[in-house]
């Protein structure tokens, strides 16, 4: 069987995997998404010259030398509107964000007056430096010019987003579908987390790390329990998972004589596309599709727990992880995140390699690429990455004391202190 | 009243909000909590010694040469209790996660071996190299050894933690409750998302902005709409948003006439810890401490939407943000942050500069440190950090270009390109 690098393990999945269909959902629920269309301003931003202070619109020209007193003939508060336009030795009260009245060119702030008298009419006195025109003044259109791309296709949604889209009307909007995605734990040795491990037993600690990897990308993840080394159980569960738009297995993929999984997806009609990755930990790493019926012409077959009218993909696309727990957690980071990223239209869905220099002296061997647990941290004089004792794919406590994975090619190598090396932060 | 440096606020906010209480959480809600206690290990793991691979468990001192034919005398899969010791000759079949038998010191891996057969009996013909002790083994309490300290109390949760947590059977377990965090604009010229803005009005972004940066922040955060510019609609909105364990308005903060929130708010019983920062964008920024009564004695008055069983403060935390956009983002990332931070238990509380260098020169000119939305990128040198056009603090589309602000502080000065500033990312 072809063994692929892990770029071209990447490039297969960023081959097969297709972007979600755009769906409205509510901009309070948009956070994280991605946008599916161009945003377009259909207004001026502000609407209308602005006042940017509490204080006095004024002529520029009636303060050249920064002090007068001039008659206080209107007054604006914020959502009003202006009524009189502001004449020479006229001034008009106004609040931050009202809009300007004709004729008045800059803001004076408040802190800079005090309040006179000039015959029976309100006044008020200014003393602050020379006033130019537009001194406090927001123009119109000078954050945003109606007809303005705003926010382009393709944009993953931040706060900064939502505030936005929310100045220009957009909720609902259309986003590209958030991924629902299953994860399936395999292995007669598991038990529930709640439960003390028996001889020869182990907990199931990948489902709830594999969930909350998931989510952190930006999925939807859900546990489907443990399925035990047979084949029907095997195949109960994986129907079941391959009604969501992705499937993420551990354990069961090695060569070992239970490992069935590879066997039952091809008899669920999944279609692989690879099944071995040069990479460590790693190694025995499944990928497949499994290429939905439309769903008109779907019996009724099993599965539609996930289904119906929430499902948004063609095809459900399956990762078989192996069942270590690092090797697990690593595979996710690496191969599972791609896709993900894929299927929210996050670019660019390929991991972005940080560069960081070596704490310490490390010597690497190893007939494949190794991504060792480290712990990325800036200084002073940039990114430093320091590797964490690593007692291997078994040991996830090792993963605690990390924040990202250091890349050493495959061969041998000492790499000294301050060795510039690729790190993935997670 | 005292204007207060950006640290001195930021100081005030440690030293008034107190972190939410110990509360149990299902491990599957638990991402991004901090734990409330140290996590110790009550077993070894693996808890046994384990193969790493799928092949044979044999004696090391039967493969001093690498090759050998074996009797294979047993069969050990995952989840299954070895039966029989492995003596000089023998091997046993062995499942990657099986124990290892008594006897056996080293497992060969399946792809080294082949059937064979002596006699009448199964076995296995092995070429490979020198087999050492301990090859592909992972000793018992190797990852980690009862009673030791695998998570320390205060320590953020990750997903890699939650594979940890699993492993070890904690769910539920122990955290800092998440902080539940009202938003209420205030403003007569706000109208909802949904509607076209008449003459002097604008589209209410600031709380679907705040509530994302809140939400972004892990807290768990509502908007309570807007509340108009008059005493008994601003004091039953605040009354409301006084049962959460934090509430952030924004708008209504600075001198202006109608900037009624301090009143409102000292009125409902919130003690004003500070009102002005030095700070662009900025400045009229509030801060307080609303102490509720004991549970016991409170009596029928208001609020009571959110309290009940869920709420976990004895206080609400009360910040009043200017209400131009960028204002408000700024202060909520520089000053809420710090307050949800402290809440929730995660060190450090305070924003975290990164330095990086300026990408293009830059004359710096304010009576006040300035906070520039900037684009925050990594390059082969290192950290650098463009600044993005912007157009003052209504101007929340230059946010979107953005994700950092880089700090510059108060005089004039000109930045060449390269020099090192301070940024704090979005």
């Amino acid at each position: 069987m072809t063994i692929l690098t892990v770029q071209e393990a990447l490039a297969e999945i960023v081959a097969h995997v297709e972007r979600l269909p755009a769906v409205p959902v509510a901009l309070d629920e948009a956070l994280g998404l991605v946008l599916a269309h161009d945003v377009v301003s259909d207004v001026d931003s502000p609407p209308f010259d602005k006042a940017l202070m509490d204080g006095y619109a004024v002529r520029a020209g009636d303060l050249a030398s920064g002090r007068a007193t001039l008659r206080v003939i209107d007054e604006v508060l914020a959502g009003q509107v202006p009524w009189r336009p502001v004449g020479s030795g006229e001034a008009t009260r106004i609040m931050t964000g009202a809009p300007i009245p004709e004729g008045a060119d800059a803001v004076v702030q408040v802190e800079h007056t005090r309040p006179a008298i000039t015959g029976s009419d309100a006044a008020v006195a200014i003393e602050t430096t020379t006033v130019a025109a537009g001194r406090n003044i927001m123009k119109r259109g000078e954050s945003l010019h109606k007809g303005t791309c705003v926010l382009p296709a393709g944009r993953q949604i931040r706060p900064q987003e939502i505030g936005a889209l929310a100045e220009l009307g957009h909720d609902p909007l259309a986003v590209y579908a958030r991924p629902r995605v299953a994860v399936l734990s395999t292995g007669d040795e598991l038990v529930p987390v709640g439960e003390v491990p028996g001889p020869g037993k182990i907990r199931n600690s990948n489902a709830a790390m594999l969930t909350a990897q998931l989510r952190h990308m930006g999925a939807e993840a859900v546990s489907l329990g443990v399925a035990r080394d047979d084949p029907s159980s095997l195949r109960e569960r994986i129907e079941r998972g391959l009604a969501f738009d992705a499937l993420v297995l551990s354990g069961g993929v090695s060569a070992g004589k239970l490992d069935l999984v590879p066997a039952v997806l091809a008899e669920a009609g999944v279609q692989r596309i690879f099944h071995k990755v040069q990479v460590k930990p790693g190694q025995p790493i499944w990928f497949g599709v499994f290429r939905r019926p439309p769903r008109e012409e779907s019996g009724p077959g099993p599965a539609p727990a996930a289904a119906s009218a929430e499902l948004h993909s063609k095809s459900c696309y399956v990762f078989g992880l192996p069942g270590n727990p690092v090797s697990s957690m690593v595979c996710c980071e690496l191969f599972a995140r791609t896709a993900i990223r894929r299927l929210m239209g996050v670019e660019p869905a390929l991991p972005t390699p940080r560069r960081a220099r070596l704490a310490s002296d490390h010597f690497s061997r190893g007939n494949r690429p190794t991504y060792h647990p480290a712990r990325f941290e800036w200084t002073e004089s940039g990114a430093a990455v320091e590797l964490v004792r690593w007692m291997g794919s078994a040991d996830l406590s090792a993963t605690v004391e990390a924040n990202a994975m250091a890349l050493f090619p495959e061969g041998e190598r000492m790499y000294a202190a301050g060795a510039v090396v690729e790190v993935f932060l997670w």
